[in-house]
């Protein structure tokens, strides 16, 4: 069976996740591609601060011994910052080498380079992992740019700025401390300048920009703002009137170019944006032909970053995966417990004890914990009782006919 | 210039958003493909009803003419019905012609059939359009499976349903008032069966089953309910407790195979689907490694669907759609007038004329309409005045010091 060479750059929470996820992913490459994929060799600075798990493969400070491996396919960039990112990358393409990117400041500074320096070489660019993080924005905007003219792009792209102003929101605390509590899980960094005053946002705006109008505002002209000048009194005046600050990076088309903005706005309940909350992306996008399409994802974090690096992968090697076919991944192995309502003549039912009662919203319906399989047997043997899921998160405050007087918060599948 | 011949069966909504998006992108076709792009006749039942723009397209009642053509790359299916689609697909596809189907009652049942068939005979099928209409909920997933397992796929596929919960609980109307205005507005068919039976959401169930599992449930063992149960009272009640109900279908994969259902849920504000409303449809993918990915847009219409099914059209020749460079279609030629909230000290604030205020929000809160060149200038003028734009429908109702009592609906952009 043949091989597919990877050189892996970085092995920072990004890189750690697509080395693991080659690993673990090895059966789906070969139904996939039909072939092996192998991680040949890992790029670090400091080479006394990382270990490798397989002993087999390189773990080296210099490029160099990347780019002279005797066997090189594909290499995926996972460190950050202009350079030496593009100067690696760029020999790389030159070696004849497929290059895949989630370095988004490199890609909007070079992207428009790379991508013509790998046409007249004739490999491939892979950089989905560059916006949006698992959301699989650039290949969507690449279909229904086909058909569509693309009229606006509005995103949600940084979701820790979008993580410190939900919780701003919700817990009533200031910027600072929101901040604080995006650094203690990890959402931010130490120095957290980039996510709170737009450059992320800005960089991945530019990505996008690149792929819908084929080029770049001019970066002067861009009105790029962070949140940190947001405040908890501006927060909440404005909630009452339901509105909701968000981040929101703008691209548009005008008769003057393209028009781009990185800033807070405020956000009304009727647009799609409204609900993407937490560290959770977003963008709407409004076509001329098929009209709002939005799409909404985690834009970051280890697992979905490296999703969106390996897919890049596979689509370089074929343009159709086959569906889930195999029968090792069955979603559990034990039904689980689902929440749902039982609504009609609920009061003298008997409730069988595979099935627990969770509170009585009213008279005539019951809110219930229990698997699928005893729901089915329950419904089977009465008569006027409808069964309704639940799903989402729920937390049952209890009437006055309450059984349990206290709130119970569940969890619906 | 080489052109792709092309055969459309049926000319109802469906069909002719295609002849018209056919017709309107000839220039893009040539951009991207390199090629042209000519309907060269349309299938109809009955000849008297019909009538084509152009006097060089044949308009036929008999599929003999369209297979017998003598030049047919590609047979695109705008028409209803398990046959004869499938017999008319499977003739195209045996002559060596590419399908594209937009028809999912006839792909539910033999979709499978007609894609050995098409492998068989090196020719490929698109079938984007068969599932919630623009969005591209085929190609994400396959994108996502190249690397994902999907645990679980929870979606709201009928749009017509969705209308009518949604106008139910807004307006308070009974279950046949909410139809009548689906039927009065084109959502609903005459016969609303298929759509509030949940037929058409089992259809494209089915579909994504076969996309992500690569095989389909046994269709006896489905759980298949419709809206047409659900009073106004029901959807009273759960909206006190938050709870909405929507027409969801789930697909998950058990130890006990696929396990499917169609239904109407209640779905509490923290899930993905709550806030999907009126004819909107949406998908909500839990995928292994990338975590949860939602898709909304537009299920259903003449566009929409015609903006799938040219995709997959394009698709065939091409993977990579490049971006949109032309300068002929800046999406506005004068500057729209757009919602913005001006904070600080707006008491003294010298407002010029090409700003309107549509509110004061508090002492320090405005709510004005201008074009963001206006705002721009004003900006530059004064400081300490933070300028928010607000995106998504507002209605200020007024406060206490409002300049003007009645209440505005503005829409921002």
């Amino acid at each position: 069976m043949s091989t597919i060479h990877i050189a892996l750059l970085g092995y920072g929470t990004v890189g750690k996740g697509v080395y693991q996820t080659i690993k673990t992913h090895q059966k789906r490459f070969k139904a996939i591609l039909g072939k092996e994929v192998k991680i040949e060799a890992v790029l670090v600075k400091n080479l006394e601060k990382h270990q490798l798990p397989d002993p087999d493969v390189i773990l080296t400070n210099k490029f160099e011994d990347i780019i002279s491996l005797p066997k090189l396919d594909v290499v995926i960039d996972a460190i950050v910052g202009k350079q030496p990112g593009f100067s690696y990358l760029s020999q790389a393409i030159k070696r004849g080498c497929h290059i895949i990117t989630a370095n988004k400041q490199m890609f909007a500074h070079y992207g428009r380079e790379l991508l013509s320096l790998a046409e007249k070489h004739g490999v491939s660019v892979g950089f989905e992992a560059t916006v949006a993080g698992g959301i699989p924005v650039i290949q969507t905007l690449r279909k229904l740019l086909s058909v569509n003219h693309i009229k606006k792009v509005h995103g949600i792209l940084n979701g820790t700025s979008n993580f410190i102003l939900t919780k701003m929101r919700e817990e009533g605390c200031s910027f600072s401390d929101a901040l604080s509590l995006a650094q203690e899980k990890g959402y931010a960094e130490a120095d957290p300048t980039n996510d709170v005053e737009g450059f992320d946002a800005f960089y991945k705006a530019m990505i996008l920009s690149e792929v819908v109008y084929g080029k770049q505002p001019d970066w002067e002209k861009v009105r790029k703002q962070g949140i940190s000048s947001i405040t908890l009194e501006q927060i909440e005046l404005f909630s009452k009137f339901g509105l909701r600050f968000k981040h929101v990076a703008s691209l548009e088309k005008t008769t003057k170019g393209i028009h781009c903005s990185v800033k807070p706005v405020l956000v009304s309940s009727s647009h799609p944006l409204f609900h993407v909350e937490d560290v959770q992306n977003a963008v709407s996008i409004d076509a001329d032909i098929v009209g709002n399409i939005s799409l909404q994802g985690p834009g970051a974090g280890m697992f979905p970053t490296a999703s969106a690096i390996v897919e890049d992968l596979i689509q370089l090697e074929t343009e159709r995966a086959r569906p889930d076919e195999g029968a090792d991944h069955a979603s559990f192995a034990h039904e689980p417990l689902l929440t749902w309502v039982l609504y009609g003549e609920v009061k003298n039912l008997e409730i069988p004890e595979s099935i627990e009662i969770i509170g009585k919203i009213n008279a005539k319906a019951l809110l219930v914990l229990a698997k699928e399989e005893s729901i089915e047997n329950l419904s089977n043997k009465i008569k006027g009782i409808t069964v309704y899921q639940l799903l989402g998160d729920f937390t049952f405050s209890g009437t006055e006919e309450s059984r349990f007087p206290s709130a119970h918060s569940i969890t619906g599948s």
